[in-house]
């Protein structure tokens, strides 16, 4: 109050108005909750994000012959073309069998503390081992992974250029070193909240500003905040009142299947909402398809606070500044299949 | 005979030796049989090719609403980073049914005198809406089609843009007329082949200059001439002797269905082979993987002549010098869903 006290004086001797002034306070605690999309992407530990590194893990990015059936690659749930996820409640994956939660976008992927929706990979490399793998996704194996990428010379001269020194430098573990450098650079700077972060008043508008305000009053930013409003920690999903099982499916426990701890029951990461406006449906069960919907079940589920029609409607103007700018991405060229190149599997549903 | 004798004396007069004159010879035969690939596409009789057509077409190229899944594009089965198909025996469609033949490739189809397999298609419009009502496909309806693109004002603002005075330019026609203009474009200029056709001697090594000379003496070229070596005209899979049903399936009998004229049974449009050693596996069932396989079941069962390994080799060589150039394509940025969006369908396989 002191503070607030001086920095209104301070404002009048400066022939400031107060609404000015509050303009500025609102920025400066949006400052202290949130950073902006940086422009280029961020390090990582252990995995040097190099030219030929990424052109590699695009290649493998939108390589349907990761797949048994040479139908599905990651870009087939993570479309980059549609705010990097697939416009579906679950995805659909081998056999089209259905899956069990909602696919989280790619774009800034890379600035979440771990991956998927209970956090269990962590980081991006992690991470894309996983669909590979899984049944009802890619249903692939690691060593059938290999035995594709060996069978085209393409792939095996591009792993040796970059992974050199390994006797074998064609392996499942490189294979997702250089898709995370590649999600690596699927960020989305430039939003019109990052202009705001970076100083520019105007880049939002009235309403969306008083959209900010009550993301923060309300409670929303103590679980979204960061880079990605979002993505950092965990949280039981009904933490006040628990949603119905169309929105919280009771078979589904969150990081409960991870930890196997009492209290992780339907415990999830909180969402990044970065792009949210292009990434319904919404939720780990893609049970609802509005995002002002959405917003009104966080108020309800996590806030115990019924929001106002009006107040949801700011909330929402502002979480549409979320959305950035996607990379241009031009389509890799994948290397023809051969005669060694494991066949595709037999296309009937998996029982 | 007269005119070869002729020939040499001219050559022998000019100091050109026999070599430079047989070599010439063929490259003349050549050229009189097939056409290079041109660097800009062709002219579209009633499709201006613009530039904001095309980047419409290529937004529903790549578009997986146009499916009733919400899966399935375009570009799933005439993927653009692989030879514009998908190396799969047959595609799989909607609820992962297994279609009926191989997917063609997208790349110069342009210049095929009909589309599909038995030509059912007289250009790319009239094809681009076969494949999403089919329910083996997209399993779409021209309804649901043009109530999603109307669902997303991206949409309805390019199609307006890109058809204009029409009271209602978001239509299934207008749909498909925007991917063939995007298709067009689909072409691949500079293969060895074409930059020999263009006077480039050196272009082709000698193997490949063999494989030529056979592929016209023996009679392949009588069906695969042309632009797209191939594409222009219908023929009897198995004219000599048919194939076994691994390779030519009893129950397809081809352009039968689409003329019922008993003449037609069994009778397919001469694949065309430009970038065919991007394009395994071979024929309308896919039943080959080798190209060296494939060429020699095209010598038993359509020229009635055992090829030798040699000649196989040599033809393949040639064969591997149609590989042009595919064109840079800039992934597009898809419109958001809304909520009137048709959702996507039952996600169960179609009984």
């Amino acid at each position: 109050m002191k503070d607030g006290t001086l920095c209104i004086a301070l404002a009048l001797a400066l022939g400031l108005t107060a609404g000015q002034t509050l303009a500025d306070d609102l920025a400066e605690r949006a400052r202290s909750l949130f950073e902006a999309v940086p422009q280029s992407p961020p390090v990582i530990d252990g995995n040097d994000i190099t030219e030929e590194k990424v052109a590699l893990g695009k290649m493998l990015f939108f390589e349907p012959r990761l797949s048994s059936s040479h139908l599905i690659s990651c870009n087939t749930c993570h479309n980059v073309g549609m705010g990097g996820h697939d416009y579906l409640q679950t995805s659909i994956g081998h056999g089209w069998q259905k899956g069990p939660r909602n696919s989280p976008t790619v774009f800034n992927a890379v600035f979440n503390a771990a991956q998927f929706w209970d956090g269990r990979a962590a980081d991006l490399a992690e991470q894309a081992k996983g669909p590979v793998q899984a049944g009802v996704e890619m249903n692939s194996t690691p060593e059938r992974v290999v035995a594709t990428l060996n069978s085209m010379p393409d792939y095996v001269e591009r792993f040796r250029e970059v992974f050199p020194g390994q006797s074998d430098s064609v392996t499942f573990d490189n294979m997702a070193t250089a898709i995370e450098a590649f999600e690596a650079t699927l960020i989305t700077p430039g939003a019109s909240f990052d202009r705001y972060l970076q100083g520019d008043e105007d880049a939002l508008d009235d309403s969306e500003k008083k959209g900010l305000a009550l993301f923060i009053d309300k409670g929303c930013a103590a679980c979204h905040g960061g880079t990605n409003l979002g993505g950092q920690g965990y949280y039981p999903f009904g933490l006040v009142k628990k949603p119905g099982a169309d929105i919280l499916p009771v078979g589904d426990k969150g990081r409960f299947e991870v930890t196997r701890t009492a209290s992780d029951e339907y415990v999830f990461r909180a969402a990044p909402l970065r792009n949210i406006a292009l990434t319904a449906p919404y939720f780990h069960s893609g049970g609802v398809w509005s995002l002002e919907a959405a917003v009104a079940v966080m108020g309800t589920s996590q806030l115990g606070t019924e929001l106002s029609e009006e107040d949801v409607s700011f909330i929402v103007a502002f979480l549409k500044t979320l959305t950035g700018e996607v990379p241009d991405i031009q389509y890799p060229l994948l290397p023809p299949s051969t005669d060694t190149t494991p066949k595709p599997e037999s296309m009937e549903p998996q029982s």
